[in-house]
């Protein structure tokens, strides 16, 4: 009985873990305030999250994935909770969208796995790119089934309804939260705060990379001329938080010349969030985190080139 | 002269081997009954998808391929059998397709012998990719050219005729035989019946996992609401033909486990058709077996990972 | 004192290495005739291909990338040079591109040093693949940035203005030169003069092979039926210069099979130069190097599989 609470206990850490992993941690108060958010910025959120979470998990674990290595870390379940928040950010909750979710997760499991292996000789980690494959090709192909498509005017960009690139105080101390959020697709300010708050749970430094890399990606796109609306909804800052916490301390060794480095890559995460929107948005796609996996792997690959940089 | 005979006899082999390679086969006669179904489809198709094979075999024999392990079981042939079909299709029989067949035949078996040492690596094969780069390629491009272009209008979906997401009997038993004439891209049901009378040839139990392959390809698309006339045509089917056999008894073990494996990549190849084929449509592209040669690859590549399933 | 100028002069050594790396030359003499030509061509492609050039060396060497095998040859140098180039003819002369070019070159280093660890086990080279991707990147992404976007009809193609198929003997001959200037994006035919005859400087037998791969690549093009208009600006030839000094000679030995392999790789060249065009088209991009970067790394990827070809 008390064996099989504490298997039960154990499982469960597993699931908080694999949400805390979106940002690279295997702690499951982290994985827990994040649960939080999610369902803060909307039950939809946290819900289907944790659907995604618990059938990418289980997937790997019934196709004999290493426990020891990968499954009780929370390694197969990070793909799997943002595929179920991106399913039912752009598809609605619908019974469809359930049925998705849980064949997105099962084919991401899958797809994470063949990542791992096409990817080690170089030391490169699946990352988030199996969240953004799934998701990608279920809302871009989703326009051929009638039972599927929900009409993406349903989630317009923040800038058309308030279009100018005038900065205001505002939408700079929110974007830098929200961007924070943005990591999970949540676009409110007090979201990302609790988001944060998760975060610092893990160590306060990597709440400090955060802020800075969401402030570094909002200031680039404004550079650029960005819309100031999309600024404010995060939208510029979350490709470069998940690049600089990776290319900080995380995967790549935190030196004076790997904060330049990392920032280099925050801000390229950050401006190539424009060319990838505008590219997927041709067939109806969205940014998703492309930006931050295509960029981290680029500047993780080209580490051995670099007698500055080191690998941890 | 008893020798020239016998060595044109070999030679004739390998080009039929080659036809039958498109479904993995190295049986002469699978090829013979796989032509037989593409002349009964119509004239330029067994023409053209004779012209490529000969062309591609004979253009990895002059650049040195090795005869045994390549050449002469026909591995080098059925890239160029589908190029050869699908350029007719999509670009009609003129003497600039010809032309056009011939070149594409001998960069598909560059393309093919690249892909095959970029991949070893990972114990992957070129599969069909050459086929999809090189029709894809011509298809598109060919807009640009007013010798080449044949306006797009005249191969529509076969749903423009008759739209409508119901199901018939008639839409279920001849999408199911068209779905396995459609890995040549033919769309005729009795068509389809030769290709499986061909591949029984090879084995009973591969026409066993073609027909519910195609099934289940057809039914992932009605669940998903696709349009009635094309499942009825096999456009949801025939990556499924392709992904079933590869993943169940071909590359992996066949076992309980990973009848259960292949029936998820079956389904995912039939859901990834749509998303490809919107992706692809921007720019005047077409499906071709794109989706059966990227799930198949993810499929085989994450085997490593999973104590459940084995590579053959 | 004399050890200053000394070392100065090995710098501006190693910038016009840098400059004639874009066709394979670690001649500086090469490197200075193409800087004389990119001024000739105009003043914003001289100035702004030195920036790149000099900005993507610089930060090759910061980072710590090996100055004996790398940085002294050029290899750092060249993707940072047609960077420059390309951001001011798509995007043009601004305060805004000059960033955009100081950041692409930063960028494009990492990549490129990503690249050559990851091509590493397959013998390859990043080759132009950077320039490809960030100016790629930057000109569709700039859509989304009012203070970068430079409207594109300021680029429009040649045949725009002077529509048609029939070939005069001007513009056979312009565009066989042409073809040689594209390389670096100019389209006076005196200009690719300049830049061929920097490329007898290196070698004779260079200016023979660009000039039949140029004409050959015009030719192909012809045959298709592409507007002659561009045919005479060089757009179908220097894909196909490319292509045909790296399969012949530089990085797969000289036979007379060789030859023929590489005509073919010529041929897919410039026949591939229309598919990628139109691809990219609809999401703004351009053509750029990419059919030269993809054909030749097939063309030397297959090289193991072939008994007849041999790499250097």
């Amino acid at each position: 009985m008390a064996s099989a609470v504490a298997q039960g206990g154990t499982r469960l850490l597993v699931l908080l873990k694999g949400v805390a992993q979106v940002i690279f941690q295997a702690n499951p108060w982290t994985g827990l305030v994040f649960l939080v958010a999610l369902f803060a910025g909307g039950w939809q959120f946290g819900a289907f999250g944790l659907l995604g979470t618990v059938v990418a998990t289980l997937t790997a674990h019934l196709l004999g994935v290493s426990w020891d290595e990968r499954v009780s870390l929370g390694l197969e379940g990070f793909s799997g909770t943002l595929t179920g928040v991106g399913l039912v950010l752009y598809l609605e909750p619908r019974p469809m969208t359930v049925l998705l979710v849980i064949f997105g997760a099962i084919a991401g499991s899958v797809l994470s796995s063949a990542l791992t292996v096409l990817l080690r000789p170089y030391g490169l980690a699946a990352s988030t790119a199996p969240f953004c494959v799934i998701t990608t090709v279920m809302v871009v192909g989703g326009s051929a089934f009638s039972r599927v498509w929900a009409v993406h005017a349903s989630t317009p960009a923040p800038s058309a309804a308030a279009p100018g690139t005038g900065l205001s105080w505002t939408y700079l101390w929110q974007g830098t939260l929200s961007g924070v959020g943005q990591v999970f697709l949540q676009d409110q300010w007090y979201v990302g705060l609790i988001f944060l708050a998760g975060l610092v749970l893990a160590g306060w430094r990597l709440g400090v990379i955060a802020l800075v890399s969401s402030l570094a990606g909002l200031l680039t796109g404004w550079l650029l001329g960005a819309q100031a609306a999309d600024l404010g909804a995060g939208l510029y800052g979350y490709n470069s938080v998940l690049t600089g916490i990776a290319l900080f301390g995380t995967f790549v060794v935190a030196t004076p010349a790997s904060a330049v480095y990392a920032l280099i890559g925050v801000v390229a995460a950050a401006g190539f969030s424009a060319g990838i929107g505008n590219l997927f948005a041709v067939a109806g796609g969205h940014t998703l985190t492309w930006p931050f996996v295509l960029v981290t792997w680029v500047f993780l690959a080209a580490v051995p080139m670099f007698s500055r940089i080191r690998r941890v």
